[in-house]
């Protein structure tokens, strides 16, 4: 498998002609435009700058300046990134990418750095959305991506406490692989699984597999090791602690600002033996929400409770439906698990929803691997599960073909949630009209909790070849002002990045700001950590 | 009912001759010694200094300058803060103790002291073991000990997101009164409920009722309002948020030294409708452990979930066990829990475990409001609940008596805790026969976690009047010290204060030290507030 520099994956899982055409054919009712094909430029053709920087000896085999690697690591994976590599336009390119074998390594990396005054970006899979590895860092005389990748493995197993120590830099499916043998998974499986590390998503505070209870990756940590340029902070494994503030919690959501997370142990579970899953269509949208806050509220902890509005359910699942449809599941490793779905059910025919015929339980099932197990068969669960791994491959078949294909996301109070919807469809509604003409906004919940759900916005618009990056910045800003003044959060788990920085800035409490600027100077006095990202690069 | 000032809760409810005498019998075959009783002194006779600061016209109807006020205010509630009070030992006294009626006055005090350098002691209902509320403070020329007492109302209800804005002064009984009439309920009950408040138990990361899942205080919290000398931090309200590391995670355990806490949004419950719980009887202790381990590993989720060890079922539950009690209980306001409760015991029979008569399902039972609630009956597990609320009256009688009676808590992962277990009570037995001659050790779990277990240890020794402070000094840090070097936690949920410095300062991460050292710089400039806790006082 060879990855893509410029987009999403492998370039052999690519979307093909038939999936394109397909694809095409769906997308053209929706966004009326010119769908004429683009292809990525070669990377000898963008013309990269000469490194600025040359590494000392003793650092010299760990560093990679040739201009593949460095266009690989100039960008995350956003529709603005890719956009951006398919016209060429490469302004911010790392002069080196470091790739590390161990922790000793990495600082012998950071102290040359700071020594030099050299920025740092640490990076994991490079799957972000917000910037958060893109090296616009003017101030400094050069920049190094330190690329965790060689540092992707399983240490340490401890059964009895079902825990495993796990370097940083190791991707999802590798993960899972050394955890298998030993009956155990973290069962974090975001939808960059394939493509991103478990650093990245302890960085970022990335949602994962679970909508409910374990929805992000903070509360499966249980100690870590972070690399910083004032010495190394290794928090102590414990299953929970009132000593002081959290330290393990600083770091989470850090984004590579504070130090490099180089290990963690990481809380597993036994792999799940009993499912049940279901889908449940709604005739009203509403209803459907009101329906979801009661599972959500009831204690019964769905592994799954997706809400598809109608649009998502139609272009990603093929389901036509009035109001939505709920995707829910339930799994375990230790019971059955069908009782829960049974409550579940009666919950949503509560407020008239109606499970499709492929609702089932399944018990002593063999267990897959990663977010599509048990995906056989041709139920809308399935599809719009396949079709969730395909979104990104797909997204960049269609920015190939100058198509806005986007996606963003939130948190809020169920009290707020109906305004929010309203204010951030308007807005992107309006902001489409002025850019693109026209265009398609979509929601689904990726996870939801007691107190409120956390939509996931789509967007599909007609785009203009060379202008998409300014139509999709209007629209983004149109919709995270939306947001903003309606009380959601910028990000429930796509991190800040640079991207989100704006409305970041007036979320985050005066006071707090003032304490991480501190704590960061602290601990990167020379600001050389991902400078720009969370706070203003000094 | 009138607040003792130098023992636990209410004058009216300290233990009286009937309960003394059965509780002397019980003890002087543990505890062999001299049992004769002390009275303690009166407030006139502790020759307290006067008060060496006076507050300005604008502040003075906040403050007291009382005796009894400041008195009371001088120490926690630990084993040896009552036993110094016995003793008529208040070397640290507040110079006074200000009631702020609201934030503004909470901001007033805090610049006033800011001007004039008086340190400021936060305190919700005073219940600290660990030195939290004691002004300890000789760099600082006086001590305002803040009291939020009058800050006791729910201020809003979204019944839609169960939450509720709450000032943080409130205590626990009155809470729950406002909450009542809503149908909702926040369900934390800390063993110091009645005297404890909101405020102090987000300050400490107090452990609660559910022993497990929602153990702690934590993940209740929507958001906060906290006042620190550079402003005001205020959360926003959401259900979830990857936007940087957690603003409200920071001030979670700051124990009042990096602002005061006046309110929170937190997230409640619906009041149980339907119960089951067990009592479970092992002959072996390891086999206890393990099915424990088995019960918190499985994703049932027992609200209580409480291993008493022999010692522990003897001496507070009046059962004669070979090697444990497991103390079960589920409850859900939506479904009926007691097929949760029926897989637990057959987990349970795996280990050898036999479930008591007592075993029971309650569905739509009257809810009670307290940690207490539905304890009618004769139950080993009823028996333990009573007990559990009368053991701080209880401990305060033995002090009276020269009986040692305190308690510590750890958390540690299940792999480690048979070496931690042996190695603390061991430590214990040995620092007894060094100071006290003899003494019992009994450990139960209060809160269980999939990768392990908080173990709570009690402490009973015949001690020295006169000489118990520095006996129990002596075991207390021959304990700290086992903890420390066997891995766990110096505190689960009685927080650090000034009491747990030494080995918190060991446990802690020497980066994540300086960047909260930082952070503290940053909001406090002029290091007023409560010194000496969590860092060293400036």
């Amino acid at each position: 498998m060879t990855r893509s520099w410029w987009g999403w994956g492998n370039v052999e899982d690519a979307v093909d002609e038939t999936e394109l055409r397909a694809l095409l054919n769906r997308v053209r009712a929706l966004v009326p435009g010119d769908l004429a094909g683009h292809e990525p430029p070669g990377i000898a053709s963008l013309g990269l700058p000469a490194p600025r920087v040359t590494p000392p000896v003793s650092l010299a085999a760990l560093c990679s300046a040739e201009l593949a690697d460095r266009a690989a690591h100039a960008h995350g994976k956003a529709f603005r990134d890719v956009v951006r590599n398919l016209q060429g336009d490469l302004r911010h390119v790392p002069d080196l990418v470091a790739r590390p074998r161990d922790e000793r390594d990495v600082t012998d990396l950071l102290d040359w750095c700071g020594r030099a005054g050299i920025a740092v970006i640490p990076y994991g899979g490079g799957s972000s959305v917000v910037g958060g590895v893109e090296p616009r860092c003017e101030d400094h005389p050069a920049v190094v991506t330190v690329d965790l990748e060689r540092m992707d493995r399983v240490l340490e197993v401890d059964s009895t406490s079902r825990a495993a120590r796990i370097q940083a830099g190791v991707f999802g499916p590798r993960l899972e692989d050394q955890l298998r043998p030993h009956g155990l998974t973290l069962r974090h499986f975001p939808q960059s699984f394939e493509f991103s590390t478990l650093g990245g998503w302890l960085a970022t505070r990335a949602g994962g597999h679970y909508a409910t209870l374990y929805t992000r990756i903070d509360d499966l940590v249980e100690s870590m090791r972070v690399v910083t340029p004032s010495g190394v902070s290794a928090s102590r494994r414990l299953p929970g602690s009132g000593a002081g503030p959290s330290p393990d919690r600083l770091f989470l959501g850090s984004e590579g600002t504070l130090g490099v997370i180089t290990e963690a142990w990481m809380r597993l579970q036994d792999r799940p033996r009993w499912r049940a899953r279901a889908s449940v269509r709604f005739d009203d949208y509403a209803a459907a929400v009101a329906a979801t806050r009661a599972i959500a509220q009831s204690g019964l902890n769905p592994a799954n409770c997706r809400l598809l509005d109608a649009s998502e359910a139609l272009l990603n699942a093929g389901v036509s439906v009035g109001g939505g449809v709920l995707v829910l599941g339930f799994e375990s490793a230790g019971h059955p698990v069908h009782r829960s779905l049974e409550r579940a059910l009666e919950l949503c025919r509560d407020h008239g929803g109606e499970a499709s015929a492929d609702t089932r339980a399944a018990s002593g099932a063999p267990s897959g691997s990663g977010p599509g197990e048990g995906t056989a068969g041709g139920s809308a669960v399935d599809t719009w599960r396949s079709a969730f791994l395909r979104m990104p491959y797909q997204r960049d078949a269609l920015a190939r073909h100058s198509v806005i294909a986007e996606t963003f996301e939130t948190a809020c109070t169920w009290d707020t949630f109906e305004t929010l919807h309203r204010a951030v469809t308007e807005a992107a509604r309006q902001a489409m009209r002025e850019t693109t003409g026209t265009g398609v906004v979509t929601c689904r919940f990726t996870h939801v909790y007691p107190d409120g759900p956390a939509p996931y916005f789509g967007v599909y618009a007609p785009g203009r070849w060379g202008g998409m990056v300014a139509q999709w910045d209007h629209i983004k800003a149109a919709v995270s002002e939306a947001i903003e003044t309606s009380g959601g959060t910028i990000t429930h788990h796509h991190a800040v990045g640079r991207d989100h920085r704006p409305w970041y800035d007036r979320q985050r409490p005066g006071p707090f700001a003032a304490a991480l600027s501190a704590a960061k100077t602290a601990l990167d006095p020379a600001g050389i950590l991902n400078p720009g990202v969370l706070l203003p690069a000094r």
